[in-house]
């Protein structure tokens, strides 16, 4: 590995935001899965979980932009066990949905622990995520359309967290184990 | 036309930003176009504009939701007719890049007669618009990927105009004419 390459990605882990993640609920279509992860990356998100109540989706490599090496995504069957690892992780659960009992995206504080959980294209969370939500959060809309494109409404609420993160100094304290660190340079650092 | 209907097609009018829109500069794939235009709709541009060095791309229906019925998409063979375009409106020209020229896009005013011009997917936006910026603006990047999504992008810059407009009270001042609101209940109030 060039000594830039390794100061580049050591910059890297030293931003990442270990308590902040997002929770993908059967989000199938190959663009938005990869749009996703490269957002989550681009603001310092680690890891991400993904439920698949049916098949399996591939990631495509060329629209994520090699975005999955860097983020790592946890898969599950059970929404259930999705939620119990990042509740375990003293994470509070934000489900975006457009509802009566939705507040606007921009009056949650996203400097706390936090999982950010995206609906299915079509149908949207399901009842059982609205149900075991902290928070029902939505993105206003303005327009004749309904809904937003569910990697755009991920983008959104992604740069509302690392805008008040920056605020908060949260950047630059680095929350990365020195066994991660090592573990991701030696299996990453290879261009 | 339901009475329902009538009424909310006005309140959409109401809130129609004129001077705010996007340029598309050979953006090609359907679902980035689509998901552009449904946030465009989202948070009130009313019309946008696309350049085509090549071929036509259709617009999908289902991705952009009906969008495409509420934003107008001007077509255009050439850049410099589209700048020209936005110029007569008195708009700014704010182009997209990651660049060190490149300001940090939440320190932008759109308040202002204000045109966002993205880049194509591969090869981002072209020197030709960047020699006509009035302004480049960059999205902060805290990972490994170096550029986001085209319509990630759009809609993170596009919520930020958002905030700042309904901040200064620009969707409580309706812009639309009086002919213009006709037509488009006219053409546009059929279910
Ligand atoms: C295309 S939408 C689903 C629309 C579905 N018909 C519904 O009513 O929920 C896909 C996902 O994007 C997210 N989303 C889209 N627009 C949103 C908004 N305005 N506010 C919050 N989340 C939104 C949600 O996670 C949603 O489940
Ligand atoms: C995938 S990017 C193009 C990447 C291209 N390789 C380049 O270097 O420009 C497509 C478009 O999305 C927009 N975009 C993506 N990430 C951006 C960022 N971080 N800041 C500003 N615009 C961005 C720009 O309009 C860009 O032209």
């Amino acid at each position: 590995m060039s000594p830039e390459r390794f100061a580049r990605i050591n910059e890297l882990l030293d931003k990442r935001q270990l308590d902040l993640t997002v929770v993908m609920e059967n989000v199938h279509k190959n663009h938005n899965l990869s749009a996703v992860i490269r957002t989550a990356d681009a603001i310092g998100v680690h890891a991400m979980h993904a439920v698949w109540q049916s098949r399996k989706t591939k990631l495509s490599r060329s629209t994520a932009s090699g975005s999955h090496k860097w983020v790592g995504v946890q898969h599950y069957s059970e929404l259930e066990s999705a939620v119990a690892n990042v509740r375990q992780q003293g994470m509070q659960l934000i489900v975006t949905h457009l509802s009566d009992s939705a507040v606007d995206f921009r009056d949650v504080d996203y400097t706390k622990p936090t999982a950010i959980l995206l609906g299915q294209e079509k149908q949207g969370v399901s009842e059982q995520a609205l149900a075991m939500a902290d928070q029902h959060v939505m993105i206003p809309m303005l327009g004749m359309v309904q809904s937003l494109n569910v990697s755009v409404a991920a983008a959104v609420i992604l740069y509302e967290a690392q805008r008040q993160r920056e605020q908060a100094g949260l950047y630059g304290m680095p929350q990365i184990s020195e066994q991660e660190r090592y573990r991701i340079l030696f299996e990453r650092g290879h261009p």
